[in-house]
């Protein structure tokens, strides 16, 4: 006997309904991340905190930029910062935020590997 | 003994190290994904596929509106389409996506339900 076919909610999905202000501020967070140099920042900070040196290095841009870009990111309540003296150290502010780019980077991977037409 | 505290990459990262053009494409996804209504399609449709006519009673918005968005979430390669007699029914094209808009709400409810400072 076959298993009833009705279609089951995606693995993951939110638990209760979300509403408007939800919706917006979730549209207000993706297009942050939206941007090729914010990406590489957050994806090395989901390897563990950083600060704004060996962020630079990890991105390739220049450092006036990935400092207007992560001033960007702590203002949009995407990552964290502490004092550790005169350095300033980095952190993703919750583990929405390395999944989104963990997610984004393995559907773009699906993208770009796929052959078949979309 | 103390383990070691050698930082340890976030669960789920991703396998390889993604190059310039898997981050180019990834922000493109985000950049799509970064709108209010795309986003109230996309959550509708990680229950399952639906017609232009259940999208927009969900969505609330005007049919041609959502017409014109699932038309550009169609060409990104966010959602397929399959003919069903005179309807054209959508999905969401893989897992991914459904993940990014249930990590994006999971954000946007942490970050509105949090008391504390940013």
């Amino acid at each position: 006997m076959n298993a009833p076919t009705h279609p089951t909610p995606a693995a993951g999905s939110h638990p209760r309904e979300p509403g408007p202000e939800q919706f917006a501020r979730a549209a207000e967070v993706l297009t942050l991340l939206a941007d090729r140099t914010r990406l590489v920042l957050l994806h090395t900070l989901s390897s563990g905190e950083a600060d704004v040196t060996a962020l630079t290095a990890a991105s390739g841009a220049a450092r006036p930029a990935v400092s207007q870009h992560l001033a960007k990111l702590r203002l949009g309540g995407l990552v964290s910062t502490r004092r550790e003296g005169r350095r300033v150290v980095y952190a993703l502010r919750n583990r929405h935020i390395a999944r989104l780019v963990t997610e984004a980077l393995g559907h773009a991977d699906h993208d770009l590997t796929e052959a078949g037409p979309r």
